[in-house]
């Protein structure tokens, strides 16, 4: 289990490259591009779908002039084709202005899919005060 | 595996019930009490274990006046003794004053011990703007 629990780290750590890189591309491979998937960016509504997360990616992509994470982890969990990591996004990023710093709190689920651990749920959340 | 994922939505259930009577015991019942667990409630950092997201229920019951959860579901997913529902939490509730009304997004996620599914993962989050 610990190479497994190795794989879906590659996997979360490959999600946070592609946003890094605000690279649609390397996204769509990171995710399970299904209707089946949800997505919650902090603050946001529900997604459902990659039609429309491949689209909120695509504007955020488009709004960020830099973009870089210092990923703690929590924990990683696998059952069967399932699994999730909890982790803490340290962010500094800019968005035309000067770059600032901010945390985001995501939990990232998984499902396994011909032997690749692929994003089925990404749901981030704002510290607040 | 269908009725399989009645018996995650009644555990669902079953957490926010225990929400709703502000009733500690009963929270209890609903998670898998050890240390391994996490809860990131709307806005706060992320919890770790039983004690300090116990605490934190406390806390939350205490300044609670009244609770009340109409819950749409969105998806519940099963794969071995690991399973998750992610679901909209519309929300009345009163902390002293007239009662409000708001939406909170939580991504629930269960391990299944001794034939119970038991919550070992809760993150909400406030819709913004």
């Amino acid at each position: 289990m610990d190479g497994e629990n190795g794989l879906l780290k590659k996997a979360n750590e490959a999600f946070y490259r592609a946003f890094e890189l605000l690279d649609i591309e390397r996204m769509g491979r990171v995710w399970d591009t299904t209707e089946e998937i949800q997505c919650i960016h902090p603050g946001w509504n529900l997604l459902q779908g990659w039609t429309a997360v491949r689209d909120s990616w695509e504007g955020i992509f488009k709004n960020t002039k830099y973009m870089e994470f210092r990923i703690t982890y929590s924990s990683a969990h696998i059952s069967g084709d399932l699994g999730y990591i909890i982790c803490v996004e340290n962010i500094t990023s800019s968005y035309g202005g000067p770059a600032s710093e901010n945390s985001i709190l995501a939990t990232n689920i998984f499902r396994k899919r011909n032997g690749l651990w692929k994003i089925i749920h990404h749901h981030g959340s704002p510290l607040l005060e």
